[in-house]
């Protein structure tokens, strides 16, 4: 296979201290790589490069690993403005909405489940995404949640099945038997499909037991647990997700003290979406008492035509820096390392020898502009395994 | 000239009342609208629509006014994202920074500076915006404060003189020299390419006796005013635009309810920049006062190095409904009508007949998506009288 070096790179954030500038992106200015057979085959300054088969200059412009979106619901049919101008109005999220997608997402054929998700998808490499989560949770029956995860499985590896999202209204007087049928029929049709299990452990969702319940029977059909919590208010979301080692635990806007304890004493990522806390005028998760006790942190769009209709990872990044006070390579860190620790993937996040050759380019001389700069496009270029993504 | 049809558009906000549904958007379904001589000749049901030389369909988008971003500072050199960085660190927002971008726009060809407008210019078409306000205020010298308006005149006819930006450091021992610079020799060589006399009336900027000499100066030599005021904290600005009749003041951030009691009674515009409230983490201006009040308020992006380097007014338009609480549809309704009302303009800002037929066509089916899909490329298409601006 040929190797290309990618040169003329004004400034390249490695995201790996051990390389460049000694920071925490591992900066290196007037930098260049080299990408073979889809991943990083060399890293440094241009004038050191490696003889290669193909050049590619990228004008001066800033370089960024691709951003991993761990958090996102990208299979779904409708869209709900009507409900976001109300809240916006004064009425509040409960998560209620969303049966009215999982009705829309049952009626909708797979051609354009298949083509809405494309749609989004397309939007999110517009922004600098390689690598996205997709999770199921809008059909809550099996016919319908296995759909989800055929086409979410088309689209990434990183599947998860979600039919613990809310019960849905047939069993809004029997919850056991919705449990019973996640844990049983449902899963077994889904997790062919899926990597990961997920259980929305919430007041209105799933109770502590069932949650239990759902993340047992999900690693025993061998998927590996995630877990979203304490998103409306304090629950047992993230100390179950320590229990059990899940990789991430998801929205964290309202931890206790020793819920982040519990997350850095499991080395569970804790994965903050705050396009949602800004779509739902929630208030913010407390970012830097997790920095500061040594919890991973990670950043997505939790894209959702509920919560979040969001697919911009720079959008994130300048929300988390204006928002949870992270630093803007804090931020950077979060949406690439960090998204890459909370999907358990050591193959990107970093643009470093043997890493995937994922990455951004900025239409900027330094990756500081995704967040002084937010709403403006700038991406000009992604790449994943080498290929460009974007023209 | 020939006449076109816009048709195959699933909601159109025409921004007048009487047109319509008679909501204060005038909202058509199913719509369609006639160009003849780059303004709208007619506007109504496609059904009804009259016999034209050519059609376009829009293919059931959503349709809205292009959006009036009448406060802007597009013409200078340099950038500031190390004095972000600093600033999301802790650090305050006093506007002494404005003096870097000063020495590197002085430093600038008129060539850079031409060219680094228009690239900033083609990003707002790129999302919606068809008619744009220019400042000068990074010269501060006669020659380069008169380069920087020929560049603006060449760009918009909404061309602003901003000499009264802040005291140079050469003058800092002499104030009363630069206003006597600003109001005489500069004033002569800038007015003949400015339409507009603008003063930054702010502790650490101009005081209230410097900023009627700036407004009086202005109008003396055929400018009309409009005033930066009330940004950093209450001062007299709203007050000295109600005294002067401007157009419009800038900011209000700080109002006391007296300020908006002389801006309802002289009918001047409260133009709010949320996005510098987002990227100096101030505190957001109180919009629901105003328009509880009667005053009409127009949202602007403030495009500029410093404080505010955005290009989006539908992020502008997501911040107003996040942060002021405005309904997305006041906050369009701001960003389109009351961007006309504070350049003075009644033939803009509408999809009527006799406006230009300046318009932005989404890739969405309800303007709401503006607000409710932030960071999104919302804008597939963007059209200034009658003929396409972005591809």
């Amino acid at each position: 296979m040929t190797s290309t070096l990618f040169a003329g790179i004004g400034e390249l954030c490695t995201c790996e201290p051990t390389l460049g500038d000694g920071s925490a992106l591992g900066l290196v200015h007037d930098a260049a790589f080299v990408a073979k057979d889809g991943r990083v085959a060399w890293v440094g300054r241009v004038s050191d490069a490696p003889a290669t088969d193909a050049r590619v200059d990228l004008g001066g412009r800033a370089v960024v690993p691709g951003f991993v979106d761990s958090h996102t619901h990208l299979v779904f049919a409708g869209e709900r403005s009507a409900e976001f101008a109300a809240r916006m109005a004064g009425e509040p999220y409960t998560g209620g909405g969303i049966m009215s997608t999982v009705a829309a997402t049952r009626a909708a054929t797979t051609d354009e489940l298949r083509a809405n998700a494309r749609r989004l998808l397309a939007e999110m490499h517009a922004s600098g995404t390689t690598t996205v989560e997709i999770k199921s949770g809008y059909g809550l029956d099996v016919g319908t949640e296995r759909r989800i995860l055929e086409i979410a499985s088309e689209l990434t590896s990183e599947t998860t099945f979600l039919g613990a999202h809310v019960v849905p209204a047939e069993y809004a007087d029997d919850r056991g038997a919705y449990v019973a049928l996640v844990t049983g029929e449902m899963l077994a049709a889904c997790a062919p499909f899926a990597r990961w299990i997920d259980v929305f452990c919430e007041t209105g969702a799933f109770n502590e037991a069932e949650s239990r319940a759902v993340l047992r029977a999900g690693i025993a059909a061998g998927l590996m647990p995630r877990v979203h919590g304490n998103q409306l208010g304090p629950g047992p979301g993230a100390r179950l997700a320590a229990e059990f080692g899940a990789a991430s635990v998801d929205h964290c806007t309202y931890l206790s003290a020793e819920d982040v304890v519990a997350l850095r004493d499991a080395g569970v990522v804790a994965t903050l979406l705050p396009a949602a806390e800004f779509s739902t005028r929630s208030p913010y998760a407390d970012a830097r008492a997790l920095i500061n006790a040594g919890v991973t942190v990670a950043l997505a769009t939790d894209c959702n035509p509920g919560s979040a209709y969001v697919t911009s990872m720079p959008l994130v990044i300048a929300l988390a820096v204006r928002e949870y006070r992270l630093t803007p390579a804090e931020a950077l860190l979060a949406a690439t390392r960090g998204g890459a620790a909370a999907l358990r993937r050591d193959d990107i996040g970093r643009l470093a020898p043997g890493f995937s050759a994922d990455f951004a380019v900025l239409e900027a001389p330094t990756y500081v502009q995704l967040a002084y700069r937010p709403g403006s496009a700038l991406v000009a270029q992604a790449w994943r395994c080498g290929e460009r993504l974007t023209v």
